[in-house]
């Protein structure tokens, strides 16, 4: 199968990555690369670490630059996706990077985003009970937030297994690339080298009824989430240390049995050997997350830890493995789970 | 007055900031420094950042070298400080920045250091209700841990208002001199860079009971807390965020009224304007603590972040502003809370 | 004695720096801090590390604003520093941190930077020889570029002694504040960590004439400058790798006897001792150049290596030195040579 | 055609770089994973990026272990590996990333490396005006040195075409990782993040005398070389400065012709289009050497630039280049031009 592929937003990091992705994809041939501001540059003077496409040059994102491909991998701000497949029609296989469609509920888009809601596309995060049958043939994908994809690995086997309260207190730290290629000063150079800070804090991050959805899901009953993101002096990766109360009666055996049966056939979330725990330099470029659970006796608290690419498997390695879920190619094509370190 | 002070373990982190500070300290005069494997070498070799002590000497760590110094500063591995103390006789002042003396609870200590458990001494984080009292005319203090500095100016203003439930989640990421210049794999700089990743999950890491002793005092109840400590990829700095459930009845304007009551005579724990997030960036080289706190009404959460640095207020820093409440001195002489940014 | 200082361009880096010493400086007063788009905001918004400064309100850059200080420090965009300066009248110490009055040649100015020569004022480098008699109550001072200052330091000895041939050869690579506090993309943290990379290759950058005059006034013949910046990824620091092929004869002796007398009562200028060579951790925060040269017999060339802050002896702390001299203060006074490490 | 290779020394950044191109490489099966005091442990403890080997035993470095492999990659410290390519027979490629076998002057290597000359073996760098010949079909690969080969790369296209006087001027920026996992203080992350620091400074690095052996080649008159290396505060990349004053009539359009001539048909050294310079970010993780030169007419110097990742081109990459090539196989099977950026 040769698959001709499309990415809409070819400058940014997620679309950049998705192209990183596609190059190593034996099934993939690329086709149209489009940008807003830079249609008609060279891509290799924006993202020059893609050498075999330098020469390639943007074109402005339009319904004719589109047509004619298997897939379209739209990275592009919010609010911008919907009328995009609309145009694409039916067939062909859409993947979303944005956030248009992964929320269910109408009124968490409309607090959240602040606009209307534009629908709900199966979830691409095949390790969530359920997940896969709803992407496979589909059409359409809704790649999920780098954040709800650390935390729901991270959390899921716990709520599967009952283990945890259904209060959720969750702090992550995330490289900048997670807040785009966007031109603020506190995403420059000298502000974020040697330092740590926190955003978003009390609730307000978007991510977090993305977060709710999931866990909420697994567990069968309504999960809060409390969730801190703090940005780290690095490019890439996301550290999410997740904790919840243990529902009485846990023991450290239990948490460690529902973690190894979630995960023991998952070819892209791996449940880490007792003692080590993860880093994000060991997942840097992989779409591998790597994963941890102790219980705290003396808290009572389930803590799960998970580190991700967060344009890897957080954003365009997730993608690539939707898609190749949807076209039913081997989920794995294209992908690794071997990080670039140190 | 002229304070002669010798510094014991000089050619580590927190020695090294001890002289730091003490060079700019308009009471003090530096005497003798002294070290281990070290002595015998020129400070300019160990330490290029203190060029004023270039040519000094490191001498090995010894009562006779150490004698004849008002205070002596002790930088050394945990479980040396007791009989470096005894010879010193009572009327030196000794600030120990290492953990021997700041544990109330000697089975807290055997449990988390494995060794017979030393005394207590004046506990140096001025900032706690008692604190000042009882440092004042003391010639022996216990300096702080990094993380149990910042963890508890973040939290002491809900716990000493009733405003939070006795049980505290906190996940802190520290910059790696907080783990010392120790010749240790994950510690290199090729490890480092780049990553996040987390140690002691569990409960096991030794600056746990430090912060239930402090916060359960406080609090006036036993405190649980979930700690997960995380290394960053900086070099200085901590910021720790801290979060309880949020009392019955409590309210947003409650939580910062709290805050604004507890840090408002403080010279160096800063409540920050509403809206404004603490930055480790913002207090590096400072003996800042920079504080915000916010109540997320639908997790019922109230989060307290602080930023410090680990090796200023979260060390040095903290021994010099205790020092000088101990010799009657203005407590912020020599210390400053401008940082060195960006 | 006390002197009224203003500052204005308090929001960039530069402009920060300055605040930041003269906030250490024991005989000034910190007056009207002016911006231009930020003004009307509090500097703690904008710099949250000068937190003694946190609730001062940026003013608009105009001659009512900065009339009635004692000096004035300008750290705008070049070309608009003539003007101010002559509303401020001919009493008023005027200290600029930018490029307007740095450059003999109206000729060298005119090609670099485009716009007609506003002359030339004192320049801020005491070390070169000449330097301090212009600045000795002198009412206008020209700060020297970051990389001249780095530059010439390292390599004025070589040259006063007559040992080096007029063609160097300088790779230098800075920290991103160097670039100021500009929206650019290449100066995002996603971009610049982890990446070395040149810029303004070939003799392009604007330093390169200043670089020209001071090397060839001090050797008494016209020095061709070969001059590749590098930006490296950290906040702060230059390190500048210097050489030029030495005169026949010169041997390892002659070149460490020349630095040595050059520089030996140098408050700010270091030389490190034989086997010790400078980092920029090591002058972090510090006014101090830390400076040592070798001569490889089997090249034939004399190197040298200077580190500086760029943001401190580089800018804001050479031209409080430079203000310290004018004002016939002790040269030295609010300014350290300890930094801030690790 | 099926390849089984074991890598000597599997536990340190050379050699775990090697496993994690293997890992990509379509021909190879990854057999015997040897080290020395790691013999025992598991490679996910060592090497946790390297998921699919995270299973893996470490054994010891032995005749008996190497044997039965087609290809051996050896990792070791310099001296060690003529004894172990001695007992695998003349039948077994070896391909050494260590130095002992790339000097073709015995006296070079004992001035160096002060032990005994173990003889010299193809030069892998296959760019290089003769290298492919030699390596065809070859038993015995030299993998040369990650500087070597970022200077090489940058300069022979200069020196080829006549266009340099033999007097190269070179300035290298290189990651951490070019130190190997030393257990060094200077290489602890306290250290170098946030530090440029120089070493080996005067022409006392032991990559001089191979960057000398190489332009001289190529230039065919004897290059004399100043080198000096510094380090950087990232984990993988080397930048080299590279400069040697023009011949007399050379033109900027010679240079650029040079250069296009000679890197046109390279499928990992690539030119890059005028205005565009090279960044180490580009090549993360990449097989590419991203160049780029200018004709400094002021100064009459040539000034030409490389970026590679030390531990790919630098080593692994450049040492499965040059097996591809001893092989018969497509030189560029399992490599990448495409970096993981940003």
């Amino acid at each position: 199968m040769t698959v001709r592929a499309a990415v809409a937003g070819a400058s940014g990091y997620a679309g950049g990555e998705v192209l990183r992705l596609l190059l190593g994809h034996p099934e993939v041939e690329i086709g149209a690369l489009t940008g807003h501001s830079n249609a008609g540059q060279r891509l290799g003077a924006l993202q020059p670490h893609l050498l075999p496409l330098a020469d390639r040059e943007l074109q402005p994102t339009s319904a004719e630059v589109l047509a004619g491909h298997d897939v379209v991998f739209l990275a592009l701000p919010h609010g911008q996706s919907a009328a995009v497949a609309e145009e694409l029609g039916p067939d062909v296989l859409v993947v979303d990077c944005g956030a248009d469609f992964r929320l269910q509920d109408a009124a968490d888009w409309e607090a959240f985003y602040g606009s209307a809601h534009a629908g709900t596309w199966p979830y691409g995060l095949p390790e969530l009970p359920g997940a896969r049958a709803a992407l496979h043939g589909s059409r359409r994908i809704a790649v999920p937030g780098c954040y709800p994809t650390a935390v729901s690995l991270a959390l899921f086997p716990a709520y599967a297994a009952g283990l945890a309260e259904p209060e959720a207190v969750i702090v992550a730290a995330t490289g900048t690339s997670g807040a785009g290629k966007a031109l603020k000063p506190h995403l420059l150079g000298s502000e974020v080298m040697g330092s740590m800070s926190p955003y978003g804090v009390g609730g307000g991050h978007r991510h977090t009824p993305e977060m709710i959805q999931n866990l909420s899901a697994v567990a069968g009953e309504r999960v809060t989430v409390s969730f801190t993101p703090t940005l780290a002096p690095m490019s890439r990766g996301i550290l999410a240390t997740c904790s919840a109360k243990a529902k009485p009666g846990t023991t450290a055996a239990d948490v460690r049995a529902a973690y190894e049966k979630a995960l023991a056939d998952e070819p892209f979330a791996h449940l880490l050997p007792e003692g080590q725990w993860p880093a994000t330099a060991a997942v840097y470029g992989s779409n591998a997350a790597q994963i941890q659970v102790a219980y705290d006796e003396a808290a009572g608290r389930v803590i799960a830890i998970s580190a991700i690419d967060n344009l890897t498997k957080g954003t365009a390695g997730g993608a690539v493995q939707s898609m190749n879920i949807a076209l039913g190619l081997d989920e794995a094509t294209g992908l690794s789970t071997t990080g670039v370190a140190p």
